[in-house]
């Protein structure tokens, strides 16, 4: 899979990009990286998990929108990708 | 929390149900307790994780609506919310 910034759309104020992995372990497992980044960082996104798919929108409430900081949890997300 | 099956609520032919919970890592740990019995079970929810919020549903695409086995997966799911 590849991954750069295009991936990402502009969806109800949110960055959003739908992630599809070869096996359902496999996209649980790219959940778990993210989550632990979105911990370390205290910016969780939202995480939608349906089978082999996962979507991640990053959007920050307090400021009603994407914020750089989405900007670079997203650029960060794309890194996550791979095995 | 507390768990039994009016908890499941039926929502565009799926059963479904949103737990919350004390922090965002364990949010986490139940979905993955939650991934290890849908593989299991080779029956996969679809999970929405949202902060400390996790929303699954279950329902079964080919019969175009919810069977027992989502019936009995969602009784198993609600024995995997605690720690």
């Amino acid at each position: 899979m590849t991954a750069d910034d295009s991936d990402w759309a502009e969806v109800d104020r949110a960055l959003e990009r739908t992630l599809e992995f070869p096996s359902f372990p496999e996209a649980i497992a790219f959940v778990n990286r993210l989550a632990e980044v979105a911990e370390r960082e205290s910016h969780h996104p939202d995480i939608a998990i349906s089978y082999r798919q996962v979507t991640v929108r990053w959007t920050t409430h307090s400021a009603g929108g994407i914020t750089d900081r989405d900007r670079a949890l997203a650029d960060k997300t794309n890194r996550l990708i791979g095995p």
